[in-house]
């Protein structure tokens, strides 16, 4: 089956061989060929399909790569957040509660809930999300979130580094064994990725290199939390290490930058963190100025950042980051797809996925022009039209 | 007809006779009588009813009233944001190039583009929006705006001093007379409200003087633009015609504060202007703390703010401006209402429209908590379901 889009209004591509920053394409046209992109290219040159849709001058992008998520938990810290926002400090004992939330909730509770994510994603023009376990933090509730994650999405990342669990407090490196022995054994064969808190108040560069280590050997691809606290070593190990993504990044000091840009790993910025724990922002300029590869996310999770609104941050990183408005949309979409290692997501070029997002709005400006404002008219994944 | 909503989680009534800033109920029922609230209570205790509605343990609140937007115009200005984005200054000038869109298009492009933000303004739970000339800066254009806004709500604004147009740019004073003169006569028939831009740049106090005055002759109520780009008398100026609302408000002295917590007048933040122009926020919780009145609004238009979201507002605002959610939530509902000086909005009382907001949420709280994400689940506006 194909099927025609047309008079596409702007095109976003992010085809490297077309110019500039997104590989903008005007009075365009895309054909789907099943789940795939088959052709690309001005309306008036258009080849015939089995059915068309016309969509009237509107904007269409590939649709968002969310590279970073925790959407497999129970329960919820609205309170928690109403008291940050009067005042009292972001404090990491707050995974604990949403822990013990989603340890007490039944298989079938974390699906539906799962779910719902899933939906509210889709409809506001997410095609691709990465999810991570990590409100387990114990052999069998690790193993239970990999397992659910993988039944809704490929990009599955094992955290049993999240936070050190309350019954281990004094003896992290006790649980650092379970994390690489047990919990990675029970884990691995339902995820892609490994990741590590690699923070002050969660896990020391050398904790974190043995997670890391550990991964690897097991074929895990590297992604590391990092800097989102303060400086540290986590950004350089994360490089060292050859991860695919650092995410956080929020204070960094030039030999981070450094290390960064002579790396293949993606930056991935979090500005709903920033947005709702009322931290300083992250520099996007200076690390894009200095060649970093930078790809934003939102970081869905019920403690420091709940939006699932990749638009929200599009808005936000241009308002605080100083990126552009077409570099926040091409570090949400092709930028999440580097920083997941993938290429057949994240741009429209053929033979790449169909997965695009028609907008209500006749230009990408919009999605920062426009903050706050639902603009999304269709959702195709996989060639399948999943919102509209 | 009667139409019972039941099985409310958290219902903000606004009602000053309960507790608390929103007056909640937990477990809550409201009857909604033809196109007012007929009953409010727990839903134990409700009547009974033509229909029934089970919100499933949803918040429900009452419509954000959108006391200040410029609804009607041509064209938009997404460059001249891109422009700015990339450092370059806002400039008054921008307003003039909306006017001259808006003149060279017809009444029917007018009203299919206002008819499209009413659509969408509904289904993001607005229930009620004030609507501003502004635009047209001419007596016909003026009056054609009024005209077309009043199609679509009873709070329409004439603002035709909202600039000096280019054709009168060395003689405001000239300006003044037309403002207040045929075009006043033009436009009154049509507007509930005469508004003025008290600004450097736009209109000086004793210019915004005579066109208040001549409004208030005419028995318009008074709204004010003060006080946007730098302290000045325009605060002042509002509080001295008793003015529904005074709107921007982002540089004021202590004495404008203290003139505005010892009247009448709302004092209307607008915090899209600041996220969009990067200018820095209003500090509500000063005018809260000194017992100033606060609303929220959009300032929906195309130069300085093309938001529509209030819930967008409300996220912001409680990130920047020092609200709590309950303050901001009850700024964006009863707050409109009282610069609008409607006491039949913007609460869930008997007797009230039933303009009500059903969230895809447990609480208001999540309107800050979850920034970027529609939440909106149903919308009814007089008694009627205009979304969901
Ligand atoms: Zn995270
Ligand atoms: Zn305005």
């Amino acid at each position: 089956m194909s099927r025609l889009l047309t008079n596409i209004g702007q095109l976003v591509t992010n085809d490297p061989e077309r110019d500039g920053i997104l590989g903008l394409l005007e009075d365009a046209a895309v054909v789907i060929e099943n789940d795939r992109i088959g052709w690309v290219g001005a309306a008036a040159d258009a080849p015939a399909a089995d059915s068309v849709t016309d969509v009237a001058g509107a904007a269409v992008l590939p649709g968002y790569v969310d590279s970073h998520t925790h959407l497999v938990f129970g329960g919820d810290r609205a309170d928690e957040f109403e008291a940050r926002m009067a005042g009292r400090a972001y404090s990491a004992g707050g995974i604990r509660s949403t822990v013990a939330a989603t340890r007490a909730a039944t298989d079938d509770e974390l699906r539906t809930r799962l779910a719902g994510f899933v939906g509210e994603l889709h409809a506001q023009g997410t095609t691709t999300m990465e999810i991570k376990s990590g409100y387990g933090l114990g052999v069998a509730e690790e193993s239970r979130l990999v397992r659910l994650a993988a039944e809704v999405t490929p990009e599955v990342t094992f955290l049993g580094a999240h936070v050190v669990p309350a019954d281990y407090a004094d003896r992290a490196d006790d649980y650092v064994d379970l994390v690489t022995g047990p919990m990675l054994d029970a884990c691995a064969p339902h995820a892609r990725w490994i990741d590590v808190f690699c923070e002050a108040g969660a896990f020391t560069v050398e904790q974190s290199r043995r997670v890391l280590e550990a991964g690897a050997a097991r074929g895990l691809g590297i992604r590391v939390h990092a800097n989102q606290l303060g400086t540290g070593g986590g950004v350089r190990l994360a490089v060292e290490f050859g991860a695919a993504s650092v995410d956080h990044c929020t204070f960094l000091v030039d030999g981070d930058v450094a290390a960064l840009a002579a790396s293949e790993t993606v930056c991935t910025l979090l500005p709903g963190v920033e947005f709702s724990t009322r931290q300083p922002y992250p520099n996007a300029r200076r690390l894009i100025d200095a060649g970093v590869r930078v790809a934003l996310a939102s970081d869905c999770n019920p403690g420091s950042s709940f939006t699932s609104s990749m638009a929200f941050c599009i808005a936000v990183a241009v308002r605080e980051m100083g990126m552009t408005p077409a570099e926040a949309v091409c570090a949400a979409t092709a930028g999440g797809a580097a920083a997941l290692r993938r290429t057949d997501i994240g741009r429209v070029v053929p033979g790449a996925r169909a997965d695009l997002l028609q907008l209500k709005a006749p230009g990408y400006l919009h999605l920062a022009y426009r903050p706050g404002v639902p603009l999304v008219e269709r959702v195709w994944k996989d060639g399948v039209l999943v919102v509209g």
